[in-house]
């Protein structure tokens, strides 16, 4: 199923052709594939590269494991997120490696790390869909995360499914249009809500 | 000047070659590709679609408005981002829309949009570099930003320039070998510091 977002002007395609999908084909993901991924995430920038992301990831092929993910999930997400390949979750070092110092920059960082493994994905004709319907400190205590660590979105990954196989509620959503505001209402110069000139050429 | 991620695995070209230099050609950015880029971040995913994110740009052709914004930088940044043909601070929604509470990922959301927007500049040619290094309540200050937002950080975009323009310190800075922390440290699986399996594959 295509999705593809309505751009006031031309975009590259994988950004186009993006977007977070409730259903999933019931069809695994090569792990090349997510080495992939996570090797886009890898190469995302980051302030003083610092590197603040990390990532667990559970596979649906290992059902033990994939269960105790899906547990951390919010009950609305788990109705779907539970049929899809991969879920993980990110994880952000909320501190700088040698001192004691926070990171202010740590999640805005993993926020960057993750968006590089989604343009990835849609260059490899996957979909991600993140969520903030978790619990984190279920992930917290369920995969032993450290002190100084925090767990910031869940993130169902796979091949894009039917929507007919979801419940009406969600298939729902699955075809509504997507929206987003305009860009004169964020794109300022000069001072704050004073569009900048150049989105009228 | 070509600085290409050392990447395990190939990935998406635009990926590979998204580095942030100093350098930036003497050449302004087309009206047309800075509309693209804003667009790029527009369609950017969020928490329950609450798009949490301003940008507030200046253009180096128009000289006082473009001091204002270097005034906001440290000086460390001043000293290559000034010839940056582009400059804007990105700001976040701390809160939602229509209530108190605050949005846990609103910073997450911004950092996802400007990657999005960085991919869109590699698409175009362009590249981005950003910084953490500036002056938050001066740019609150300048530009008039309101509370519950807040300036996360600043960017410089352009075209390549030649790292034979900057001084000693930055352009060995430029020319330096980039490096990531490798896969193994950040991709887990089952329990925290396992790295996931798929990795070996």
């Amino acid at each position: 199923m295509e999705k593809r977002a309505q751009t006031s002007t031309p975009i590259n395609e994988f950004l186009e052709r993006r977007w977070s999908p409730r259903a999933f084909a019931n069809r695994s993901v090569e792990p090349e594939k997510l080495r992939k991924l996570f090797e886009a995430a890898r190469w995302s920038p980051s302030s003083a590269n610092g590197q603040p992301w990390y990532f667990i990831v559970s596979l649906k092929e290992n059902p033990e494991e994939f269960a105790r993910a899906v547990d951390c999930l919010r009950p609305g997400n788990v109705a779907w997120a539970r049929n899809a390949p991969v879920l993980l979750f990110t994880v952000a070092r909320l501190k700088w490696p040698d001192k004691p110092d926070p990171n202010r920059h740590a999640i805005y960082d993993l926020g960057q790390s993750v968006a590089h493994l989604t343009f990835e994905a849609a260059a490899e004709g996957l979909f991600v869909h993140q969520m903030g319907g978790f619990f984190p400190d279920k992930v917290t205590e369920t995969y032993g995360i450290p002190d100084g660590y925090e767990a910031m979105s869940a993130v169902a990954i796979g091949y894009s499914g039917d929507s007919d196989s979801l419940p009406e509620d969600l298939r729902k959503k699955e075809l509504a249009p997507r929206n987003r505001k305009p860009l004169e209402s964020f794109v300022f110069a000069g001072h704050w809500e004073t569009p900048a000139p150049f989105l009228r050429s």
